[in-house]
């Protein structure tokens, strides 16, 4: 458990702008526990903005804290109650393990659980370390198929598993996916894949269209002055119709709006991105045509259906890679986020918060 | 069957402000279609403000409209292929007839299809009057113990059961009604019916909420100049916790925000009072919290339960009704709508529109 | 924590007819459990059946086994991370509490785990005992309103709640129950509850039936020697209509029969008797009409529900109760178990077994 | 418009092995309708049945009946009322058409009503001819990158849809599909479609096998004397688990049974086959551990879905057919039904019947 040597290098923020690689103890995992090797993990937006502010919204770090939470690493001890996982075991670590078994939990929605554990949200510690103990049942084995940089770009494709799912994207469907940054991008993977038959993509900008349709897209539209009405039109006029469900990823106020004008009657409108706490939208107009309009909070029961997916070959998410970095060279990767892979500030659930 | 005789009367609305008592014909049903002598019609918000002001919205009337959308009547003659309804059977009426099985009627949703017939909804005519033709397959036989009245409240009473069966009311929820209107009060009804353990009401009006205590509210809250988030904490107060369900029956934006703010994660708010086009709400409130947003438009598939319920005495919908005119003072018990049972405007599907 | 004096009586199954009443040593609760002085506990079917077979299928008494899982009790203690209890609080005990948050726990069927700590289950201890210590998580605080016995009768009304809920009773249904036993009078309770306006209850026993009518019956069908297409069209006559929901509980072949040649097109048939392994049906009978069969182990997500409809007086479960003894006398009351409030080994979740 | 001229060639069922090419005058279509210059009609093994017997159970050819209803044509004359289609539209037809909007339309459950008309069966005509009418809002405008084959093998493909979609097939899921005939393959090519992660099929011969892995199965597995447990044990070994969704399409005894050990606890066994009217299962083994037994009559809101996916190349369906002959030949075509495209007898929905 001591750990005198530096065997166990973690990024830690300990305040608004400082950030440092330091050397902390290997954590020994409890009976329900595994403490894991780590291999790859995903620097995100949210990493980087509690390095630069110090916080996110009412989550402020008050003592240092090991960031990361898009891993993943092999099974180097096992707690003497886990009976799933042994050493060597490759895994996926399902960042928010809950703390106990509440009223969210017990119907099946654990995200909502205002005390579950959440890596690399205070004063939660991540992962981005050498050593790392979790909740076994929540590291999910992967199959030799699967790599383990696609164990970590599970955490984002959560998030678009978890909207379409909500969303009740389905066989034929038409949807809009609003915004091409990563958020934007596993929304239309996992669209696809769940037999959405035509998916539009919209953004202010071409290169991340480019990268949308890439990966799979059947329209793009670039964005410049339209008013929310004319945007919707545009999105109707691509798709042969009006899409029955719309990913709105930006949290911008013009694109909620544009959202409710575009999807038909009966439909639903997904909010995945955050903007301001107030936004002026014509609600009624979704009221009465019956679009529902839901949020996501972080994603639950994820890991073992995308794992099925990478299995099996049926989504591809190696796009959502920009740049690899060893351990040592955390720091200098943190400071080149704006082009790596991340989820951008705007569209991602950067509070990590409590519901 | 044309009708040289005054021998149907209607209640006919020509333009602004412009109301008449006419004579017109009997009209012949067509093979599908029932003609109906008229028993009980209620009027509501909607049809006194087509009287006085010659539209609703987008919906104007342009040529002379028959009012009046909710009713019930007897069998007097029957088309040549009905085989449901035989002549002297007493039936309640569902004012929307799907005028063709469209993409909405296929999947179960025909109050979302665009081209509805909708009685006193322009420019399809309303049954204020003595005899009137129907669908058929929207007639729907009374049993004995269900008085005519009651099969005319059926259609108030629908706004609530569709609304409820949307918000998935079950057994021991909690639900908070904003609004002690009749909406309000329909969805009181309704939801104790479907097992809610607790609902609270709230209005600005101490003589509506005693209605609804009466009605069986478990608990009223008179607001007064509260902020939206006190008038949740009071709500959560009164509960013993935030509801599953909020019923914004008000459509004024504070009352929104509270319903926003009150409703616990991974609820549901729904939207039935219609104000103002755009509103300031804080959506991303709801959305971090998964409380899905969801409106209705009129109602679908409400009439077997509410004759089931009426028939079984789960429900009692008399204190609806405020007072009782013959055809004949069909104008002075429209002038008396302020005081009488009507749907008021602010908190009505007024419309009646196309989604 | 050692009780050398005899201060844990405890009802105790040692093997096949071998019943003793014990002292055990009270326990000590761990950190997420809290320590209970029992109230109320009822005796079921399966515990007499534990005591005079010392099995229920595979579930086999091999160590001494204290019986009981109906259960409520008041906080004596409480373990150290424990929140929403403390010492006084009045509960009622959910019998069922997963040892770990595996696949099913996750997705809210906690009932399907197969490593649930499950009360006189072997080898899991019940509560017919003076002092007992359980998961905090399912414990449940009572309202002042609810009494000590109304909260041990909330697990046979949760077989109820479960199997209602999973056939999606909902407003203005006919419901046939199938069993008057207390597993069929649950039942009755729930749909009434939930909004049904028409339950049939059928029996062979015309005492059964009588008390199945005082606990809200509106039809009562005494079955002598009918044919099984004989019984779903008596069912039909008397709800004037096929019913949109069957359930099942008594376990017998031709019971099975006529709930499917009873159920209309696109109902729901439930399963909650447990009779023979294989059993002949006219499934195709189902299949065609799209009568979905389902069945129901045990419960989940169930008490918070029970206690808010206990609490608003929306449901009374008093008739279930036969009889009441002190602890000193359990053995006295287990041999009167024919004639008590027991779940009879036919209509009962019998086995408590793993799915 | 009557015909005197051999202008509408149509093969006709007179009874029992009577089968004969003959000349029907070209129908007028009615305000609602369209009339269609047929292109693609599958034959399938109901067609034959009722050539070959005169019936399908209940269902008696009593007068001359036209075959078919697999089917796409061109509009080549428009009823009065019909908006969205106009001459030269190539359009998939859907043999079912509600007569009325009764309650089982009313709840998007159309294909259970009593009187919806069928095309070929008693005593509706069907399509195997030059000209036919139909219901314009059951004719569906084809994308001109969707052939007249594929539009007419939507039939098919549709019972696939709304097998899956009963079945909640959902990303990442676990399939197992019993029998590898025409509707195995088109319920393992929906499979996968919905995001099916893994899918095995299993049948006696292996070269419908060979087709099955030809068309996407993961695994294939032949049966020879397998036991039902031991063909749930060789199905959990390929997939690596117990699926989620089992879906049986041959009807026979031991492969419901099968079916039953198969499926994973809170899964779903959909039952397509059509075998015995009584069958010996081991329904218990499926209630208590909540796996849902759900069949199919036939199909509702596929043809959009379908379509699209069409369109969108999702879904490849050419492989379904195996020859091709023109209207003249269609009695030699209906000879060579053994080793056509066509849907085997006994894993079709065969009867037609009405619910």
């Amino acid at each position: 458990m001591a750990a005198a040597k530096p065997e166990n290098l973690s990024l830690v923020v300990h305040g608004p702008g400082d950030l440092r690689l330091e050397n902390y103890p290997i954590p020994e995992p409890g009976p329900n526990e595994v403490l894991l090797k780590m291999h790859s993990v995903g620097i995100c937006g949210s990493d980087v903005h509690y390095w630069q502010h110090g916080r996110i919204g009412d989550f402020i770090v008050k003592k240092p804290m090991v960031l990361g939470h898009e891993a993943s690493g092999t099974v180097v001890k096992v707690g003497s109650l886990v009976k799933h996982l042994q050493q060597g075991d490759r895994v996926a670590i399902e960042p928010g393990a809950p703390r106990e078994i509440d009223e969210f939990c017990k119907i099946g929605r654990y995200n909502l659980s205002p005390t579950i554990f959440f890596c690399a949200t205070p004063p939660d510690d991540g992962n981005l370390c050498r050593f790392y103990k979790h909740d076994a049942n929540f590291c999910y084995k992967l199959p030799d198929n699967v790599t383990f940089e696609e164990g970590a770009l599970i955490e984002p494709l959560s998030v678009g598993i978890h909207t379409c799912r909500r969303a009740g994207v389905t066989l034929g469907n038409k949807v809009f996916v609003c915004g091409a940054g990563p958020i934007g991008l596993v929304n239309l993977l996992v669209a696809k894949a769940m037999g959405a038959a035509q998916v539009v993509v919209t953004d202010l900008s071409a290169s991340r269209l480019a990268k949308a349709k890439e990966a799979g897209a059947d329209f793009v539209l670039q964005i410049t002055n339209e008013s929310p009405q004319e945007i919707a039109s545009k999105v109707e006029g691509l798709l042969g119709g009006k899409p029955e469900v719309t990913i709105e990823c930006t949290g911008a106020e013009a694109a909620i709006q544009a959202g409710i004008y575009a999807t038909c009657p009966g439909g639903t409108l997904m909010l995945v991105g955050l903007g301001s706490e107030m936004v002026n939208v014509p609600l009624v107009h979704a009221a009465i045509r019956e679009v529902d309009i839901k949020g996501v909070f972080r994603y639950c029961n994820t890991w073992p259906m995308a794992i099925s997916m990478l299995a099996s070959k049926s989504v591809n998410v190696k796009s959502l890679v920009t740049h690899r970095f060893p351990l040592e060279k955390a720091l200098e990767a943190s400071l080149s986020q704006a082009t790596r892979r991340c989820l951008p500030k705007e569209s991602h659930r950067g509070p990590h918060g409590r519901p």
